[in-house]
């Protein structure tokens, strides 16, 4: 009796043994760039998470580690090349320093708005040309979210000329910093605590974060009068990074539970982005009416879309797959915003005056 | 022995029952209002539901019907609400004659861009207004993709004053046809594969379709010069319908991979959107150079504003939710828009000699 008891123990054993191997649980350690709490940049990866661990039934499991436990906001990108981390949830562009070609998968100023860009990754060439850069560290990367188009930044002074910008003294980093210095613009660069009261003071004249969403706290709305719109940053996407190990782990339902989770939490982020600036600018108006929105002259938006191309083609000759990028955005921009304009941006200009 | 093999086996159905309960497989029959084959429309389903599939490792399957087979192309919410199918994939405004509050759920003129309804639906009351509507029918309703922003149609003669539409005939549906009727155009309605001809041989002077991506097949451009941007669907969203016994009997995990599914399919459909507009609108002005884009003049736009306008208000006062949606879609636009015209509208208007 006792053998047969355990041939039919094995019995189960082997029935139950594909369910088990199916109810494997794997645990998916995230590092952030940002800190804890962060607004909407870290909402994101917690939705893309929640939504992942639901449609597994908790066969995903995530730990997500913001910047105060792993140390390394911008070394994101080693910490899940090194396997340290599975996953990370930052922006291509602060990698631009070990991997130059990162930077095109945030924006580029002149560029894409949020619809052309996610039109561009999913059905011309940006996932593969994004994997071409990525591939030869062993990471996949999707995108994670986009801020929707971001500010020209806060100024205390109106810019009514080129001239205006000489000297000024104005915190914009990456990209964007190398154009505006170009033009002789003084760029500084200063940890964001102390941006407002350097803005205040007057250390600064001038600084450009994100967007009302993320820049109600900050606080620059209170000392700074004018707001100007962008062409720095039209859409700034950031990425979830996975390590290729971990993903060739995971069966294949969950391949696509983290998939479709992230290209949701991606969405979700762009228009999370919206309403919250939409709340954000609508309060700033409110409670400080001589906030005034303002958009840089013609002479100085030539001169800024006049050096970023120089500078763009710059990069495209010294390297082949970053001409190979640059040339797939422009080609793409060339065809879908004639489109744009007639749609959405005809329509907006119709009711303007609504 | 046998009955203790017996009894061994009780206890291997009793350790794999919940595994097998977990393997249960649910088909899911959607009935969409597109025909066979029908370009982004109807890959909108497909992409849910292989996405859904895939996510379920097969847990769920999908069985597409569309209007060649069931017949009913705009009768999917009594299919699905008596349950002949689980779900359907249609637009809320077919059925403004049963439900009158449904249409404000696709879109309304003069209302939210693509982004800016996305916002109103999952970050204010847009959802909740929704299920409000839907529930007393036992439906769940979620949106099911965007065509974004729809343009206002051909014309073979230019739109120059109000007077220029007095006796114009034109195929304009719905709401917005209400609108032009009110203004003396003389709205007709005609089934889509006679458009060509009657607009060729000048039985209409004018048809709106839907924008470049599917406008494109239906050959207008090869015919009519004039292509307007629109007012009447400033963005469009589907919709994906449930019957609500259908979504209750679904285990927790396949609710969530449904819900999952269908958001992402969504906002896919929009973005695919943006791309195949982009296009075939570079493709329609390549081939027939001749085709010229026009907005109306502010004379027409202001006339079509406070026509929709004050049949909104009418519509408000004779129904308390209809009241109630049309207030909350006119709020939330009030405090969303502002950010839309300092962000992507400012930045598309500053590049646009581009």
């Amino acid at each position: 009796m006792h053998r047969i008891f355990v041939a039919a123990l094995t019995m189960v054993a082997l029935l139950t043994s594909p369910f088990a191997a199916a109810e494997k649980t794997y645990t998916i350690r995230l590092a952030e760039t940002w800190g804890p709490n962060s607004k909407i940049l870290g909402e994101t990866p917690r939705n893309m998470a929640a939504m992942a661990e639901r449609m597994s039934s908790g066969r995903l499991k995530f730990r997500i580690d913001s910047s105060n436990k792993h140390k390394a906001p911008f070394g994101i990108f080693d910490l899940v090349r090194n396997g340290q981390y599975d996953m990370g949830h930052t922006a291509s562009y602060y990698y631009k320093g070990t991997i130059p070609n990162a930077m095109y998968f945030t924006t580029i100023p002149f560029g894409m708005i949020t619809p052309e860009m996610y039109a561009w990754f999913y059905h011309d060439d940006g996932m593969a040309l994004m994997q071409k850069v990525y591939e030869p560290y062993g990471l996949l990367s999707f995108p994670g979210g986009n801020t929707s188009n971001q500010m020209g930044g806060w100024f205390r002074k109106e810019i009514n000329s080129l001239d205006d910008l000489k000297g000024l003294k104005m915190r914009t980093p990456g990209f964007a910093g190398e154009v505006m210095a170009e033009l002789g613009v003084a760029v500084t660069n200063l940890p964001p605590g102390e941006l407002y009261t350097a803005l205040e003071r007057g250390t600064i004249d001038a600084v450009e974060w994100v967007g009302p969403a993320l820049d109600f706290q900050m606080g620059f709305h209170q000392i700074a009068k004018y707001y100007y719109s962008g062409w720095q940053e039209p859409n700034a996407e950031v990425q979830f990074l996975i390590n290729k190990k971990t993903w060739d782990s995971l069966p294949a339902d969950l391949q696509e539970i983290l998939r479709v989770s992230m290209r949701t939490a991606a969405y979700d982020m762009y228009i999370q982005s919206t309403h919250e600036s939409g709340v954000a600018w609508s309060r700033m108006t409110e409670d400080y009416p001589e906030v005034t929105h303002k958009v840089f002259p013609p002479e100085v938006i030539n001169a800024l879309r006049d050096t970023t191309n120089r500078l763009l083609d710059e990069f495209a000759e010294k390297d082949e797959l970053a001409r190979e990028i640059i040339t797939s955005q422009r080609d793409y921009l060339s065809q879908v915003r004639p489109w744009t304009n007639i749609s959405d941006k005809a329509y907006l200009d119709s009711v303007a005056d609504q």
